[in-house]
């Protein structure tokens, strides 16, 4: 028997990912979006503000309103966070203590530990006190939590084009902790809807751009997660990198097996990759592990929730080279997100996400 | 003095190399273009065949030919030879010996051991005679070889934005021979002029995706001319992606120091990283070294002869992370294959390369 | 109550066109695909081909075959032809002979007139004893007929997005029927999924370009539905021009007044301009008429079933100015085709199109 | 004999045309760039700004300082302004006052009647007494008082890519006055570098849209020169749309030819319409015919200094169809700009444009 429908805000929802949130949430039989804010687009239709929401009538009708928690608290049942770190704690609090159940889409409650919190994030912690009951996201790692979780930490693009690749090695002992490489290729839309000179149309045509090395703040909670599956610490190189798409993560991993691959054992040691990874994700909708000479392509995971992955073992260099590809606004934002909220309420879990 | 003008052949000139170098040479005060050959386009002048030349008096009024060997050794000092992998040679071997000096930007003669271009291209060496005379032309490395050579085996787009950035660092013993990676992003003009289905615009729009893994045939130079710089054998990682823009290549290099690098003495390592770059560099015209918070961006590059170059020590991970742009037309392609004719034949470096 | 599941072939499913038809009827519900065909992907599964499609279990087990007559006749009751000009009418004869209903989205079925056929895409007619019981599917102009038709030929992307604005204004005799222009601008899918040069990214990326001046095959179909609405015959001017995008078409059209235009009396015909539209429109899900300052923009409409319309009296000019814009794969081919099949057999119109 | 160097001062360098302007006369003989000026940017080397110039040493040396008359006078003999509209005005008045040569890029000067520029532009003129001496700085038109000229209006790219193709045949009455339309295709760069979201990346990628319907400013400075050409008052339509390339404008134009057209002599009236664009043209450096099936295409003409243009005389319509593509920030801006620099100081026309 299906839930019945939630009523749901979602809370500053002006960006590409409340957009996206919106596109799914607008279609999802188990939700009535009961309010959305946004400070600068209070008063205008969702339409208004996204034309190609035009023809639906929700969109025609429901205008932002200036975030304010009271509302929040009496209008919905579910809120959806999608604001900057640091103000997303400030509703999340109130809304939880509201018996509200939250779904916050920034980095906040991500991190279990304040002071890598603060290490990363330059600031005290702004609610520690529900981190110890956050929930890390990701469904087809932390699914059973999330089932009843009253704050999801839903996780980030690079986090999970990384994560979905690399915890199953790690669970299994197949690769080492040390000397773990992620160099991901970034669409535009990654940093959000603003207006600043870095993202325009010609500053990034035409154009490819590492940014952020070698400390990049999403460091902070995949090493955490890589650290829990290993069971010891991990630290790892992470270059993050502007491409001119719109939609779309690339991700290749430079991996080193925990035991020692010769070209005469690389077709075994393939074959208990190949084997980690169907018993992780064989029943996992959004996992689509490549076969054959497939290799991941943004443009066959755009629009879905979908995670391509593929992998290659060197017999040349003994190394594992994993690869994948999402959407960042959908598996690596808003889809994730939404694939909680199934969950959470006992929905399908591809509802709103075929 | 200025040598006197050369009468020079452009020998397979339809493709976006050709292309490239026509435009160079078109603008060289040292080059009358004496004859361009395409089977394809023969009997077309070259602004027809590439209409932006169209208001050059000599792209209106030479016209390709078929190529034929005879006509280059009676209509030019100089060959130029734009041919897919394998046809160069055959033509490299009777232009030589009637005396030309060539300039080949195929493979045919960067790889000094027929055993491993047999292995990596699939086929014994159509000359091997002439390997032992053919200079490597990577005019920063080299300079000294191309101003007497005969044949100058011109790199390509991948090995120039790995081997510039590292070639220094293992000369100097700052890097490591194991565990060199090298990631990189090529705009689509690498795939060549093809009409194949992989390279149409709804195919590489919107796409990203990496390709040839974990064996390109590239790895072959590009381990011989790090092996000679290192003094020892050198096996590297290599993982070449195609991303959405026509012109390109940005390069992540992951490094290991010679040394253990500890987060307190990694600003002395980087020191004499950045020593060890000014030594190589700081009279190279085309090799710009980035300073403070700078990073390599291809937009800053294309259509130049430049290659940015910056680095990154970690010291999270004591890993050392460098970093190139270029444009694989030019200092990938065709503005190197110029370069090294300026070398050879007494022009100023930048000849028609501003 | 709903028509039962129907047994559908697709024949020629191997272009963009296609690959969309498969993205709208495998979730279709009212749809079992019991057939797609493609000489050149014979024997390979649809994911395989699509690798999109990879995680559908259709898509996953359904493999492509040699069209053949007598197997889609055995398997399916519905064919949709996604097949070159010419191509289609020799499949669409046996199959209508033998009781099926055929829509087809090439142009073969789009001509009334045999020699109109012949001026435009040279040579007789294959199939002329069908014209006259073939209806031209544009749902929103010709839904009666469609929902009774044995042969649907379903529009293309040019002819879509001037037709729509103009009918109304014809119809209703507040434009003339002579200086008519349409000015496209098309995505680099309309060109379809060919091997051809002048379709590679490093052609069409970063360049546009007008082609087909100033006589395009389209002509024919626009120009008689034109003279349908109007009574009379109509002339017009049209100009395609190709732009990098994947999709989408945006076509502005120059308009003249039926009557003379002052400044003064601009605001009065405008009036008259959205009444007329919204008489035609209202209750039409798929056309969205722009209100206040807003514009058409091909990024609200790709992806969707939805032609945007916008238009501007100029009382500089007289003159009567209308935008539309469209995804020429799906409002402009694919999604047409599944609207027509919807009205067809009783589904609702949106069936698989929201 | 050529002209003395001139010291010549950039003011307002800090947009995209500043930019290619700095590209430009960093490379010209006759130019030492003795300011440059930049309210944001006080303090930092162009090399800062602009890393593409990373490798020049004018560049990597000369800092931006604030844009200030008295610097300006003491420190040049020739002023580039780059300055949004009415700003100029306040510095060419004393700069011209103290003898400098103005060329101005805004449109602060292309008008001749102040009514017209208050009409368009909202506002009385900043400087009316300097109307009556400004040249329309079209080179190809006005060249002979260009030569002579203290305040030059250069063209903006809309207005260049409508007027070469038009004043001619205007010129010879081969069109008549009524009825031009002009439908242009811009590149992003078009609308400055200025951080608003219209113009992100992910705002205009994949995004295609008209925009300022039906009255663009630049419609002043179009109606008036065609006005000049033809003897007679011009009203004309133009509709700008925004689409996702960096560079280039395609410009179609639907004209009226002055004399009714059948089928039969279209061909005749063609070759008139050929015969006047060559009596125009002929010598003009910059303007490209185009022969033959040839039509322009951006991609040609982006980087250089050239407008392409061809026409087509349609026997269906009886109308004529000129097309042009031209680079907007170099024919359509800074380029034009420089060339009207070389006629006025005696350098040939194409110094530093080649």
């Amino acid at each position: 028997m299906l839930s019945p429908v939630k009523r749901v805000a979602i809370i500053g929802a002006s960006g590409y990912s409340g957009e996206e949130l919106l596109k799914r949430l607008l279609h999802h039989p188990g939700v009535e979006i009961s309010l959305v804010t946004s400070r600068q687009n209070a008063g205008q239709t969702i339409a208004q503000v996204y034309p190609r929401f035009g023809s639906h009538p929700v969109a025609r009708s429901l205008r932002f309103t200036d975030p304010q928690v009271d509302a929040v608290v009496g209008q919905a049942e579910v809120a959806f966070l999608a604001l900057p770190h640091g103000v997303a704690a400030s509703y999340a609090r109130p809304l939880i203590a509201a018996g509200l159940t939250v779904i916050d889409l920034s980095a906040d409650f991500r991190i279990n530990d304040p002071t890598v919190y603060a290490d990363f994030y330059g600031g005290a912690h702004p609610a520690p006190e529900l981190l110890s009951e956050a929930v890390y996201g990701l469904p087809e790692v932390h699914g059973q939590q999330i089932k009843s979780a009253r704050l999801i930490a839903s996780p980030g693009c690079y986090p999970t084009s990384i994560l979905l690749p690399t915890l199953p090695l790690l669970r299994a002992g197949l690769i080492g902790t040390n000397g773990i490489i992620a160099d991901s290729l970034s669409g535009v839309s990654g940093a959000g809807r603003k207006a600043e000179l870095d993202y325009l149309f010609c500053e990034c045509n035409e154009s490819v751009r590492p940014y952020g090395v070698p400390r990049h703040r999403h460091l902070a909670e995949i090493e955490q997660e890589m650290s829990l599956a290993a069971g010891s610490p991990v630290v790892m190189q992470f270059t993050p990198h502007l491409i001119p798409v719109t939609r779309g993560i690339l991700t290749t991993l430079y991996l080193t097996p925990s035991r020692s691959i010769t070209p005469a054992d690389a077709g075994v040691f393939g074959q208990s990759i190949h084997q980690c990874y169907l018993d992780a994700y064989c029943s996992a909708p959004f996992v689509r592990l490549l076969e054959g000479a497939a290799l991941p392509d943004t443009k066959n995971v755009v629009g879905t929730n979908v995670i391509e992955i593929a992998w290659r073992v060197d017999p040349r260099t003994g190394r594992l080279v994993v690869m994948s590809a999402e959407d960042n606004l959908v598996k690596g934002a808003s889809g994730q997100a939404v694939q909680s909220f199934n969950l959470r309420f006992g929905y399908p879990e591809t509802t709103a996400l075929d």
